[in-house]
Order: C-alpha cells, then sequence, then structure tokens
C-alpha cells in the first residue's frame, strides 16, 4: 500500500500489522456487531447542503468543549489498553493529541499512570472517563488521583452495568496479558471472560442518585457518557450534568442499539440546550464530524481512527490520523461555506432521500 | 469450527452434520422461502433504546406463560419428528427443556410417546400442538391422551387447511422412513408427496365453530397458532381463546407471508390484552426475544434453534442453546435498563430509520 | 438438474437449451434492463395477509375474463415467434392453453396460421393481440382474418408507436431467420434493426380517435394492451373498452418504466370498475398471480413462463408449466382462506413495510 | 467487445485504453466517492408514466438554451484538459458538438486556445465556463477573452473556493505534465497537490456581491454552475442570473453532497420559473436526460460521457455518443408520448415506491 491517504487507509495497516488475536479487542463489537456496523453506515444516511458564494478565505477549525479551547471538534474518546498498540500507550496518544491541540479523554483501563500522561501532555485539556467499580472505595481513590493530575472533567461511562458479549474476542481467544500494566484496574486473570469481567467490575447498580457523591468527590464538571434516549438526555439534563455524550460504546455492549449518530438528534431536542452534547461512533472522515455537528453535537469523538494510527506508527500514527481529520475537517467547513464549526446547522444536512415536487 | 458461541454456531454445525436429505426437512420452507428469510430479517428492522443507570443488580428472566411459571420468556417450539436428530428425539428435548426450566411444546408429529415425553419432563410445563386431522376421532383420541398425560394448553394449528410446498424436500427427495414411529399420525408412504399429505392430512374444513368442541373435549385453555392478521385476532380474541400465537409456520405453509415479529404488533393492537400472545420464527439471540417482548409477546417459541441444538448433541445440546439464549436475555434485560420481563416496554425498541429532527 | 418442479426451474433449463442467440430476443428487454427486473422485483414488495379458519374443503380457481370461463386466472400472454422456439410454434401452445383450460392471446406475430391455430385450440377462449401498422389495409385484413378464425377479442397494443432498443439481440446479433414463416408480417430482412423495425412497422400515429374504426372493423370486444397511468386507465374506461391490460411489455419498450404491478393500483382505481383490468410482466409463481388479483386485476397473464415451457419441451413443457402453476394459485387460495379468486381482495395483501404501532 | 451501442460501452473502453495514471483524473471523485456514485444512482429512483394512443409520428428534440437553439436537451459539460484524451482535445469536442448541433461549454483550462475552438467549432453556440481566480487581472484578461472569441454565456462556477481532495489521483500518483499546455492557467508544477492547487488557484472570497463585477466585465448572460440547494437557488435567482446550474461538480468537491438530479427539484421550486435550470452529474442515457427534464431542468449537461468518446476515438468518438444519446432521447420522447422536450413534465415521472391504494 502506497502512504495511508485516510483512516480507512490506517485501518487496513493496522489490521495487516497488530497480533489478530490483540486487533479483535479493538475493532470488534458486541453479538453479531449490527450496532458496530450501523455506526459506520449511520454517516452514510445524511448527505450535505452547501452553501455556496461565501467568503470563506479564512476558516478557522477550533472550538471549545466545557469552555476548554481545541483545535477542532474531533476529541480522542477513551479506549483501554493502549499499551497493547505502542510501547508509549497513551503516553503516546497523549504527545500526539496535545500536539494536535485537541483534547485526549483518557480510559480507566489505561497501561500508563496518570502522572505519565500528564507529563506527555503538558497544557493540552485532558479529560478522564471513569468507571464506578463494586468496590466503592477503588473509585474514591481514582477520583482522587483524578483531582491532582490535572483532569478537567470526569465522562462517566453508564452504559456497563454489566460487561458486554464480545464474541470476536471470545473466538480469537483474546486474553489480556498477565503482565500487562493496569494500574487503575485490579488484578490479572487467565480466562477471557473472567478477566474482562475482573477487570471491568462495574457496579451494576449505579442509579441516577449516584451521579451527586461521584460529582461531590470528583469536584470536576461530569460527563454522562453512553446515552441512547431522549428519556435518558432528559434526565440528564435535569441533574445538572455538563455534558451528553451519546455513544453505543463502539457497538460492544448491547448489539442492537442505535448508532450514535441515529441518536444524537433525539438526545440533542431533549437537552434542549442546557448542557453541551457529544457523540463518538464510526467516525472515519471529517466529514462525519460535520454531520455530526450539523446534527446537533458539540464535537465528536473518535477510538478506532486514533487506535489505528497508533498501532501503525505510534504517536507520529496518531499525530497523522488527527492532522488528515483536521484538515477534512478544514476543508469540508470551507466547501460547506461555513468559516467556523459554530456556523455548521441543521440546514446543512439532509436525510438521503429524494425531494419530491408536487406533480403538476 | 472452536466451540459453539451462539445459536449460528450451533446451526453450522448441525447443517455440517446432519445428512441433508434429513436437514433440508428441519431448515427449509414453502416456495422460494421468503417467508423463511423474513423471519430472520425481521428482528433487523427494530432497534433497542436501551436506559441507563437503572439498578440491575438484581435481574430475573423469569415469568410466566398462562399463569406456568418459566424460566425465561423463550419456549421450545412445536416441531415434528425429532427423533430423526437424536434417537432420544422428543425426550430428549423434554430432558433440557425442564433443566432449563422452560416450557415444552410437544408436536403432533412426535416420534415418542406423550408418556415417555412426561416421564422425562417431570414438573415442567408441556402444551400439546394439535392437528384436527380428516378423522376426527383419531383427534378426539389425541385430545383424550393429552389430558391424561399432564398437558397444561393445548396449541391448536390453524395455518395448514394443506400442507404447504417444500420445494428444498422435494429436491433433496426427503423421506419420513418407514421405520420411523410416528405414534398419533396414520401410516407411512413412500413419496414425499403423498406421505407427506398422508401424514398430516389436517382437515381443510375447519372453522371458527368448530374451536367450541376442541375446547370442550380437550379441557383444556387453547391456543391458537398461526394467526397473522389484525382480523383474525380480533375473532380468536372474541371467541375466548386463552392465547394467540403469531406464526408463519417458519415460512413452510404459505409463502410471501409477513414474518412473525411484523404481523405481531398488528395483533397484539387487535387482541388489546384480551389473552396472551406469543410470536415464533426467526429468534436466533436472546435479543431477538426481547424484541418480541417490546412488541406485545407475552413469550417467543423457537424450534429452529432448539433442533440445531438437539442435531450437534442430543439433550446436552439443546441445554446448552437454552443456556446460551438465557444468558443473553439476561444480558440484554440488563443493558436494556430492566429487570424482568415485564418490564420491556414498547418504548424500548423503535424502528430502524433515522430520526429526523426539523431543520433550523 | 432433477425434474424441474417450478418456473424457475424451467427458466434455467430453457436458457440451457436455446441457442443464445435466439434465448436472448425471448429474455431480453430494452435499455438497462432496468423495467424487466422490475417486473420481477414488483411482487416482493407485497406480502399476503393469509385468514384461517375459513372451510376451503372446496376451492376452485375458475374465474372468468370478458364472460368466458377459464380454468385459472393466468392467462396465456401474446408472444412472437414461438416457432423459434419449437417446431409447433403456437400450434403447441394453443393445445397446452386448451388442454389446460385457459385462454392464449395470438400475437399478431406468429409463425402459425390462424386457422392452425384455431384447428389446434378447439373450443378454448382465444384472443387475438394486435398492432395497427403503418399499411392500415394490412390491419384491416389481420381484422378480417381475426373474425373468421374465432378470436372473440382484440387486444390492440399500444405501447409499440416505436419499436424499444433490446440491446441484449444487437449484442448477441440475433435475426429473424430468413425462412420463419410469419403470415401476417411482412417481408424479411438481414440486419437486427432493419428487420425488427420492418416486420414491427407499427404506426407511430395511433391515437384514441382511432379506437372507434379498429374496434368497428374488428367488431370484437377491445383490450388496450399496454396502459401504465391512471390517466390513460380514465381515458380508456371513459372511450368504453372492454378491458385495459396494464403492461410494460415484458420491459422490452421504454426502459425505466414501472412494473406491470406497481403501476395496477392507480389503473385500477383510475377505471373504477368500468371495465376488466389484466396485468402481466414477470410472473413466476401462483403466489404472483394472486397479488395481482389483490390489487384489482381479474387475471395476470404470461409470456416467458410459457415459453420456457415451450422451449424445455414444446406443448407438454406448456402444460407443465401450465399446470404448475394452476396448483401453485389452488395452494395459495386455500391458505389465503379463499375458496375462489373472486374472494381475494386489498386486504389480502400489504406492502412489505413494519407496522408500527404507537409507542407507550 | 463489440461495437459500442451505448455510453456503458464508451465508458469500458476508454477505461481500457487510457493511461489509469490519467484516466484517474477524469473518472475520479472526491473522498469515498459517495457523491460521484450518487450521481449515477439518482436517476434509478424515479421511473417514467408513459402516456399512450399519442400522435408521435412527428418527433422533435429540438431546443434552446438561453433561446440558442440546440438540436436536443443533452449540452456538452465543461471539463479540463481535453488534449490529456486526444491530440486535439477542445478542437475534437468542438467539432463534434457543433456536427452535432448542440452547444459545447468549454472550461476555463483548456489545452487549446478559444481562437482555436471557435475556429472548430463554427456557428455552433459555445459557452465560457469559468473560474475566479486570486489573481482578478487573470479573470479580467480571460473576461476579455471570451467576449472576442464568440462565447453567448458565461458559466461561474461557485462550488470551488478551495480544490476537493481527489484521492484517486493521489493514490495513481496523477500529474499534468509539465509540457501540457494550459492557456488560460497559469504555470506548471511537480506534486499533484500543489500543481492542481496552482493551477485551479480560484479564489476562496467569491460572494454573492461579486456577481456584479463579474457579469459587468463579461457583458454576457450569467449562469451560475454548482448551486445545490433551494436558498442558493433563490439567492441566485433574485440576483437576477440567467440560469442556474445544478451539479455536484461530478462529485470532485465537497464529497457527501446530493446528486444533482437530487438537488434539482428544490432549486427548480425555489427559482420558480425566474430563470433556467440545468443539471448534470451522472447521465449516461437519453432516459436520464427525459427525467431530468421531467423534473425542471431545461436541459442537462454531460462530461464523462463525452470524455469516454474523446478517450476512445476523438472527434468521432463525441460524435458517436452525441449520436447514441439523441437517438435515446428522440425514442424517449416518443415512446412516453411526447413530440418535444417541452411537453415532458414533472407528471411524466414518480417516485420507484408503490402506490398504496386504500385497502378495501
Amino acid at each position: 500500500m502506497s502512504e495511508p491517504l485516510n483512516v480507512a487507509d490506517y485501518a487496513a495497516l493496522a489490521a495487516g500489522k497488530v497480533d489478530p488475536k490483540v486487533w479483535c479487542y479493538f475493532e470488534g463489537g458486541a453479538g453479531d456487531e449490527v450496532s458496530l456496523r450501523a455506526n459506520a453506515a449511520a454517516y452514510g444516511r445524511w448527505r450535505f447542503r452547501p452553501r455556496m458564494l461565501v467568503d470563506v478565505a479564512e476558516v478557522s477549525t477550533a472550538t471549545t468543549v466545557l469552555g476548554a479551547p481545541v483545535s477542532m471538534p474531533l476529541l480522542v474518546a477513551p479506549f483501554a489498553m493502549q499499551g497493547l498498540l505502542d510501547p508509549d500507550g497513551e503516553v503516546a496518544t497523549a504527545r500526539a493529541a496535545a500536539a494536535a491541540g485537541t483534547l485526549f479523554c483518557v480510559s480507566t483501563a489505561t497501561t500508563s499512570t496518570h502522572a505519565e500522561i500528564a507529563a506527555a501532555a503538558g497544557n493540552a485539556p485532558r479529560w478522564l472517563q471513569l468507571y464506578v467499580v463494586r468496590d466503592r472505595q477503588r473509585t474514591l481513590d481514582h477520583l482522587a488521583q483524578a483531582r491532582e493530575c490535572g483532569y478537567s472533567a470526569l465522562v462517566l461511562t453508564v452504559d456497563m452495568p454489566r460487561l458486554g458479549r464480545r464474541e470476536r474476542d471470545l473466538k480469537l481467544g483474546f486474553q489480556i496479558p498477565a503482565d500487562l500494566p493496569l494500574p487503575y484496574m485490579r488484578g490479572t486473570g487467565v480466562s477471557h471472560a473472567e478477566t474482562m469481567a475482573q477487570h471491568f467490575s462495574t457496579t451494576p447498580s449505579l442509579t441516577w442518585d449516584d451521579l451527586e457523591w461521584v460529582a461531590a468527590e470528583g469536584g470536576l464538571p461530569l460527563v454522562l457518557k453512553g446515552i441512547l434516549t431522549r428519556e435518558d438526555g432528559a434526565l440528564a439534563a435535569e441533574r445538572g450534568v455538563a455534558a451528553v455524550f451519546v455513544s453505543n460504546h463502539g457497538g460492544r455492549q448491547l448489539d442492537g442499539v442505535a448508532a450514535g449518530l441515529d441518536a444524537l438528534p433525539e438526545v440533542v431536542d431533549a437537552v434542549a440546550g442546557r448542557c453541551e452534547v457529544y457523540v463518538d461512533g464510526g467516525i472515519r472522515r471529517g466529514g462525519d464530524v460535520l454531520k455530526a455537528l450539523a446534527l446537533g453535537a458539540r464535537a465528536a469523538f473518535s477510538a478506532r481512527a486514533i487506535a489505528a494510527g497508533l498501532a501503525v506508527a505510534g504517536e507520529a500514527g496518531v499525530r497523522d490520523v488527527l492532522s488528515i481529520l483536521h484538515e477534512e475537517i478544514e476543508l469540508g467547513l470551507a466547501l460547506l461555506g461555513c468559516t467556523s464549526p459554530e456556523q455548521v446547522t441543521r440546514a446543512h444536512v439532509e436525510p438521503v432521500v429524494p425531494y419530491h415536487s408536487s406533480p403538476v
């Protein structure tokens, strides 16, 4: 293959480089992977409505999330165990995100420590993705560390009362290596199911009422990740969260749910401007990000595109993936007739169906 | 293939193990198999709307059908001649269903006797599927045996005034073996068409008015199997049946009818709570069962998944298939934010089409 | 291949037997063959709504067309040059149709004479398909022969002011053989385009006002073949034709028009019972015929199914094709809960889309 | 391959003849080529509603665009660097268009001079496609030449404030040859991106207010090419342009926008007869042109069909492609029941969806 030109090229290179028994963990989804495929397909159901003869000599992709300035509305989604893809793991990703001027949301299941990541990221904004686990003390300890290590928001994952059944991992026999450092997860295991369940032993009894103590202990703005319905969007806004993160967990939890993008409009409508809304799932192009903006997202997150870059070339790979997406977003804004992300509106997209004027 | 992880794995193993001239009978449908494929495809037209931050520490899949407690809303549908797949035939299925705590609906066309099945099933609930055949005395005899052998409901098949044309059987030359015991069907034959027509010589003149004598003779709650329209659903409810079983007979009768799941909502609306409603056709995942519940079914039935387990490993295979589906249902409930089948509502699913908010 | 069980089997056998340079003429359509494929696909957009517990002990497929009794609502459509497929040509088809008790609509472009066909058909009803050609005297002569040879209706083709462009013929170099008898068409030619245009030199100036002299000269009930819009259906009914024949000419005239079945409902609505309506295009199953009835057709016609039978086994092949369709229609009626074609109503079908009850 | 019978045949021959590193430039689109494929697919979502028994003995495809008579409503769209496909480049195309009696819209990026093209075209109507480049003096010079060289309208491209990212060119390493004459573009380059950006250095600050000076300097009717929304259609009509040209630039600018045909109806509705409307994108058949007319276009343009003819056989190839399309348009008009392009109305097409009469 020639030099990778786009995210799909990086994904193909990564699939050819990483051990399939490891790559399956990053690429796979739950069950029949219906929701995984839905993520990628969702963008194709919307098309752009570009406006012409707008002065786009000066285009900026910069925006803010929870007040933090970022170079573009594409942020790095949390994903686990980045040390499986590159020796520098989250440190490499943090450096690349900082260089790109965008935000890195760090997973609970890191292979690096928060201190290492903080050192790598410098002043770039970082958020911490949080699982509330069965042992509440561990969560409290984790929150304390988050405050100390410079995270500026907590992204609480709410769609994992149990771990989804990821059959690709089971078919290929994916194992978390016994010697893989996981400083914020407990223990190591032998069988996949046990290992995964042991590591990701989130509490199944978390409810809306728990948000108060999480927020109080965290002392940081709270983002709820994993919302897929207008009902939960409205509840989240009523509870005063800082942001709602629409996500189907990369198609890895309940198979058969909507793509993030498909659920986005109803959540945006329900939130009604009371907090920011983000989305992830299936982002492969800058145009995907622009569609997410048009449907009401403040920003979009990507995990698998970043994982591909990390697997192919470590920090340099992530930098290149972010650079490609940045350029695609900028070009897309100009061709849409917009000079900033804020100018992208619902009128810049429409469903892919023919417009039927009335017969004469 | 590695260990089977799901029903599709079992189906693939069964197709590789059973003589194609026999497997065709269990797998095939009528005509061009449009309705057969429709069954499997129907679930894909609905997606889940999961609710978050619900306490799902305790989830139970248990429910009841016609008052009988079952471990889950997935029951064993009637299908014929199970002795073709395993020497123990219906006895193996009965043991596995009983072990799983679910209900076994026994076909008229068993290769075991009701007494043998009753002995195997123990206290687990059993229903009897009934064809009203041309020779009414045979039906009366059959009903008498049903009462004696501990069946707790009659499932009257109403969609077979004539036998559907199953061309896969004809292409492959499926024959009912001359020595196969069929204690509740008459005779044996040589050519397929004759054999099948002879064995399944249901009466084409059965009408709504016959329900009275069937119910009276049976002395058991009556379930009508094979309903596909709101009109017939309403008639059934008016006649006071215990339940309506929405089914296209596994795509084996009139090719071109709706999938069970597609017909379910209109029947549920027409029945309007006057009796229970079940559905079958195309169940391959626990998620399929949950979609059926969301659309108004009290429970779903599966035949082909059970047949695959039976063919692969007899009683142990059926046990494993039921166990897989049980786990999938339980995990699905938890991830939907429900702690019991009764909590699954119409709001937990939506058609797979994009939600279009109004352009600004 | 084993014995042919259905029309698709016959089509496959015919394609393997007949010289491709000849078979292309019978199988091909115009342009990109969009309308040809649309014909077959149209039936798949409707599904059956069968009614249960109806006494179907006695089912008859018999019906009438323009008062003539036929054994079933499936009639033999006109198609040209049957002598290319079997030495007996239209004579074989006439015998088979008569034996099946159905109607044979004879093409203008026969390779047999009307006298030969009449002798073969006996008392079975026959209609004559008519092109009005540029040389009006030839048309008048043809009408005179029609009256003499026992035809009971004229089927005037109105969708061929020019011959459609059938590129499959051109690619394969189809030629009408110089020695092929075409008693009611003029001359023979060498190049395809010239030959076809010369033979099928219909007049492009035919208008609604010409119907009067055609009807007067013919002295027979007039059927208009090739109507595809509500506007033309209404005009036809106003002009007092005996029947409207909805057809896209087997996808052989203007590519990109609707399938016959797709146009049928709007024509039926426009005609509003003032005359009979027929349809053709894509009939491969008895179920297709039943869908046409449900959407308002009095009967359906098939050409390619008959051509396949004729090519495979001459008269016996046509008999078998008609027998297969007859059995499929009868079984379909019984499984729909109808005892005659007249009982099939619009409520027996519905579009293939999910029914969405309101969310609770 | 036998003699090419249609545009698809020409495209296949061209793809087999031209160096892939050159052909990619003509065939490729931007990004994932979603909009490129959408162009071709759009026509398939509409079907014809042909009217019968209309006198079509005399059919003329002739029409006018901005008052200029043309032999048919299919015009030659502007496309760049025709000298890459044939030594005579635009001169060959101009001769063929003139011979066919249709209009040639000449690109800014010609490899021939306007004087050469004018000499070749004779009295046939010619329009000039214009980019407004960063160096306004070059644009003014170009406009002066346009007036001198007999162009009768200016087609201002408004959808290229930046050059789209055409990855097929990048993958294959397309380079504009250093010695290729480009009399109205500046310089030559080495790398693709630089070369293309340098040559097509359109100004990104062009706005609606610039239309006045362009029109004043040009002294010719102004056509806006690249409009895709009702909003921009309305603005164009308000500004008094002579025509709006609905186009997605052959899928080469913003990937993910609508096909030209999909955007056409809303633009036609917004323009409301105040100026002419044209469309391009995906024209491969005369029937495509007729669908464009039915949806409100005055005429359709084609570039890739012309490029294929030019690549295969130079001027003779373009003549043949135009002749094929002319014949398809004429035959299509006759079979639609129309004797001129003006008779094609919105009622001659409908979306490809089934018509659902009400159930009885």
